[in-house]
C-alpha cells in the first residue's frame, strides 16, 4: 500500500483516499472521514498528513481541526497551486451548496512538505493554473520576484526543477509573512492575497466551476482588476501590460471566455466574501509589488474593466 | 416571536430552534444550521447567541466556530449543568455515533449571560444532574467549597436563589481559572475537569445516552473513580464516603444502573479522548480539593472499581 514506508519506519499508518474534485470537499465528505477515524480508533495524539491538491488539504485540514477538537496536521501538497497557496496559511474548510469554503476554520499545519518532483506529472493546464498564483505574489508584494519571473518564463514553461524550487520557496515565504501579520484576515493585509479573485470567483461561478480552472480565472481576474486600478489612476497602462505579457508568456488566458456577460459577472461579485457595508471591495495594485483593499468603485468602471 | 426584544432594539434577529436532547448535537444538526445560515445570508459580522442547555451551547458554538471560519458568539445557558460547566471554557462540538463530543473545536464565547431565575422551571432530575458537576469542582480543586456544599444541601435541594448565585459564580470562577491556565488541555490541568467523566462517559455510551443523564453518570463515575484512587492508595475510604454522602444528600444516584457489564464499560473507556500512548488515563483525587491525571491503572482495578 501507499503507507509502506511509514509502516517500515514503525509508524502506525492508515491511508484514507478521497475522490478527486471539489464535490469531495463537502460536509458529507468530512462526516465520512470523522466516522472512519472513530472506527479505526484515531486518538488525540494521532497526526493527519494531507497528501494531494487543494481539495485534499482543505478537507483533511478541516477534519484535523475538528476531530477530537484538533489533531496535529501536516500538508504534503502535490499540485503547484496547493504548494504555493492553499497548503500555507491554515485556511481549511468545506463547501456548502452555493457557498465555497463557507464552513471551515483557521488551523495551522505543523509543517508543509513540498517535493517539486511531483510536479513533473501534473497535467499541463493544472500546472499553468498554479503559475497564476505565483504571478500574483509578484504583483501584490514583491517587484523583484515579478522581474525574476519575467526573466525565467522559459524555465517555468519547461518546469525546470531548480527554478521551481526557488519560486515555490519564495511564494511560501511571502505567504507566511502575510499570514503572520494578519492570520484571521482582520487588518485587510491578508485580503490582498485575493488580488484577481473578486473577478476570478465571478468567472468561476458564471461557468459553474467547469471549463475554467481557478488559476485561469485568477489570471483573467488580475488583468481585469489591473485595468480597474488603471481607470482609478493607481497604476499605469505599462504596469498592466507587464502583467499581461507575463501571463501570456506562461500560456495562461488573458481574456474572459466567449459569451460571458459583464452584467452577470457584476451580479456575482456582490456575493463575494469581501463585500462589506454594501460595497464590493477590490484588491488593486498601486504598482508592481504593492496592492491594497479598495472600496467605492463605480459599477460602470467595473463593467468596463471586465469587458476588457 | 422570541426575538421580539432584540428586534425592538433594532437588531436584526433570526431564531433557529433545535429539538431537545443529545441527538440534535450531531454532524447532521450542524449541517442543517450551516445551510440555514447560508440561505438567510448570515455574514462574517453576524453574532450567534446560544440560549438553552448544553446541547444548544455545544451545537450553536460549533456552528459559530466553523461558519465562515468563525462567528462571534455568546452563551446564555438555561440549565444548571450548562451554567456551571459547558457554557464556560470554549469547548464546542457535536457527537459521532459512539463518540461523544468527538468532533469540535475550542471557540471561546465573547460572554456568558447567566440568570438563575430560569432554574426554577428545570425538571427535578435535570437540576440535580447539574449539581453533580458542582460537587466535582469541590473535589478536584476547592475543599472549602466542598465543605460549603456539605453544609448547604437543604438550600440546594430547595433551589434557594441566593445559594445558587453564590454556587454558580464560584463554579464559573473555578472553571475560568483552569481554562486560563490550560485552554487546550495540554498540561493536564484542564483534564482534571474530567473527574468522574471517564467512567461517566462509558455509562452514558453503554446506555445509549438514554435513561442516565450526563450529570447522573458523572456522579456515579466520581464514586467509581474515587474507589480507584482508594485502591491506588491516593485517598482514604473516608474521603470517598464524604463524596458518597454529599451526592446521596443531593438525591443523585450513587451506583451503576442494574445490568451494566463492567467489561463492556472498560471497552468503552478505551475510546475516551484521554487515552494516550495506549493507556486509559483517569483523573484521580489525592484528597478532597485536589486531583491529578493518572495513567498506568491495571484493568483489574478498573473492573473492580466500576463493579462497586
Amino acid at each position: 500500500t501507499r503507507a509502506d514506508k511509514l509502516t517500515a519506519a514503525s509508524l502506525d499508518a492508515l491511508v484514507l483516499e478521497i475522490a478527486g474534485g471539489e464535490p469531495s470537499k463537502s460536509p458529507a465528505g468530512a462526516q465520512d472521514l470523522w466516522a472512519t477515524r472513530l472506527d479505526v480508533g484515531v486518538h488525540r495524539d494521532s497526526v493527519v498528513l494531507a497528501v494531494g491538491g487543494g481539495v485534499v488539504g482543505d478537507l483533511a485540514g478541516f477534519v484535523a481541526a475538528t476531530y477530537a477538537r484538533g489533531l496535529a496536521f501536516f500538508q504534503a501538497p502535490t499540485s503547484l497551486l496547493a504548494q504555493v497557496d492553499s497548503s500555507v496559511g491554515g485556511k481549511v474548510g468545506v463547501n456548502l451548496p452555493g457557498g465555497k469554503n463557507m464552513v471551515g476554520a483557521f488551523w495551522q499545519p505543523r509543517g508543509v512538505i513540498i517535493d517539486v518532483a511531483v510536479l513533473a506529472t501534473l497535467p499541463d493546464r493544472e500546472y499553468r493554473a498554479g503559475l497564476a498564483e505565483v504571478v500574483k505574489y509578484g504583483v501584490i508584494m514583491d517587484a523583484d520576484f515579478f522581474a525574476f519571473l519575467e526573466g525565467h518564463t522559459a524555465e517555468l514553461n519547461r518546469r525546470d526543477p531548480a527554478t521551481l524550487r526557488e519560486v515555490i520557496a519564495r511564494c511560501c515565504r511571502l505567504k507566511a509573512d502575510i499570514v503572520e501579520a494578519d492570520e484571521r484576515e482582520e487588518s485587510g493585509r491578508r485580503a490582498t492575497l485575493n488580488y484577481g479573485h473578486t473577478v476570478g470567483h465571478a468567472i468561476e461561478a458564471a461557468t459553474n466551476y467547469q471549463g475554467v480552472l481557478h488559476g485561469e480565472a485568477v489570471a483573467i481576474g488580475m488583468l481585469c482588476e489591473s485595468r480597474l486600478a488603471e481607470a482609478a489612476g493607481r497604476v499605469t497602462a505599462e504596469e498592466t501590460k507587464r502583467q499581461h505579457d507575463l501571463i501570456a508568456a506562461l500560456h495562461l488566458p488573458t481574456a474572459c471566455p466567449e459569451g460571458l456577460d459583464a452584467e452577470e459577472l457584476l451580479r456575482l461579485m456582490w456575493r463575494d466574501k469581501k463585500v462589506q457595508a454594501g460595497e464590493i471591495r477590490f484588491v488593486l495594485p498601486t504598482k508592481i509589488g504593492h496592492a491594497e483593499l479598495v472600496g467605492g468603485i463605480a459599477a460602470s468602471s467595473i463593467l468596463s474593466a471586465v469587458s476588457g
